[in-house]
């Protein structure tokens, strides 16, 4: 077993599922992607949400490789309810890629909604107003800054909809969009990012405490194991079940798949016969 | 000549290029296709803003004929420079229709970033970021009354781009997606809706006095018509141009399909070979 997994245990990959990655090439393809994606849209800059978190941090740090810091900005988008930390972080590694940072408060933004109209609105639904109008404030930026906006998903969010539509899936393009979670981490490893941003469990942050994992109901470790064995290995639910894995963990995933479908597609469009 | 299109030259169609459409059938399948969004979806509701143009009032329109005033809830979204006309016909609209309707305005939303963060955007930008803003809006609302958003734009302006990306076109379904903008008119009088949203210049309402065929450069009749050509009819170019198009009318449409295509897509995802 190798270093990192004794160190992490807590992200573990189970040798048998996981593809080993050579970061130095799947980098340079990334940013061959990205810089394809600025020329066609005619746009020379790019703008990111920096959350403290491991995806926003890697995304980052690539889009610096792919076009020089001067081309890049990170944005820290707090609510008053964010974690202090969580921006700590995000601003390490803003000085650690030493590029252009800005934190932009959204509370004024989310509270001009929620105060005057939705005083009572559950956590899970401010959630989702912080993310969507966090949107709004990083695509105000790229029309500022002629950029475009980066997407921080991967491909285990992506696939479960762990992610707020509009929100934090609303983006130019999603360069982190092929990579299991599990190999996020191994990423920001392989780019030298700072320890913290690495080490931390993964938060959404969209209230205080919440962990991915306990509202995911399982770590990412058995998601992306079973992710890979239905997309990668494409194995039939009885031989996922035969290599191990708990049943109620393949139905969660397969459900979260199913019900998640809306946000990996357009809106659907109404067809009608001509007469 | 129809007698409609003696009395609204403006929004005349070449009866040589323009589809005439059995309004009765694409109601019913239109109103088949919501029903059948919201079972997928697990949803009874629908929410819709309604802006007082003539898109939003057949949506609402069809959105109430498929599940009952009931089950559709109509929100004008104001900003403080919007038009208190375009005000006064949604809600006009709303009390045709008899549906649940609110007015929340987003002033405190959008100026909550504007004057914090950007006091000196552009006309476009503020007109962007209330776009977006309203998104947030509906979205929220969708979550608290367990309700899908429904969209409302139509073949011309999906084609074109004429919409903001996460904004009027973050939606759940689109269900006059392949209507054209000049089918979108006729469709509000067979549904005999309010005189004023079917007779009024259509605009975006983003700033004052923003008209949209002032802004597009080229009336509905004329994008609709050369639209028409392009996907209805298959034509080349030089065909199009035989039936007597200005080439600069085609060029400008061809540029704004071209140039807005990302909006018309889901965020690519970067590829990369394993190794």
């Amino acid at each position: 077993m190798h270093m990192y997994y004794e160190k992490y245990a807590h992200l573990m990959i189970s040798e048998d599922f996981l593809r080993t990655l050579d970061f130095e090439k799947v980098s340079g393809q990334i940013e061959d992607f990205i810089r394809e994606q600025c020329a066609q849209a005619g746009k020379t800059n790019l703008v990111v949400g920096l959350s403290g978190g491991v995806d926003s941090s890697v995304t980052a740090a690539l889009c610096v490789k792919a076009l020089g810091r001067e081309h890049v900005s990170g944005y820290m988008l707090p609510y008053r309810e964010s974690s202090s930390a969580s921006l700590d972080d995000a601003i390490e590694v803003a000085k650690h890629l030493q590029l252009f940072w800005r934190v932009m408060d959204i509370t004024a933004m989310a509270d001009g909604y929620l105060k005057q109209h939705e005083p009572d609105a559950s956590f899970l639904r401010i959630g989702n107003i912080c993310a969507r109008v966090r949107m709004c404030a990083l695509y105000d930026q790229s029309a500022k800054h002629n950029a475009l906006v980066a997407g921080t998903g991967n491909f285990s969010e992506l696939m479960v909809g762990y992610m707020t539509q509009y929100g934090d899936g609303g983006c130019a393009f999603e360069p982190l969009g092929n990579l299991y979670k599990t190999e996020v981490w191994q990423f920001a490893e392989f780019l030298n990012l700072p320890r913290n941003v690495i080490d931390k469990p993964p938060t959404a942050d969209l209230w205080l405490g919440q962990t991915d994992e306990g509202e995911l109901g399982l770590s990412y470790h058995e998601l992306d194991a079973i992710l890979f064995q239905i997309y990668a290995e494409s194995k039939s639910d009885s031989e996922i079940l035969q290599s191990g894995t708990p049943p109620e963990q393949l139905r969660k995933v397969q459900q979260l798949i199913q019900t998640s479908e809306f946000k990996r597609k357009m809106p659907p469009i109404a067809e009608f016969q001509l007469c």
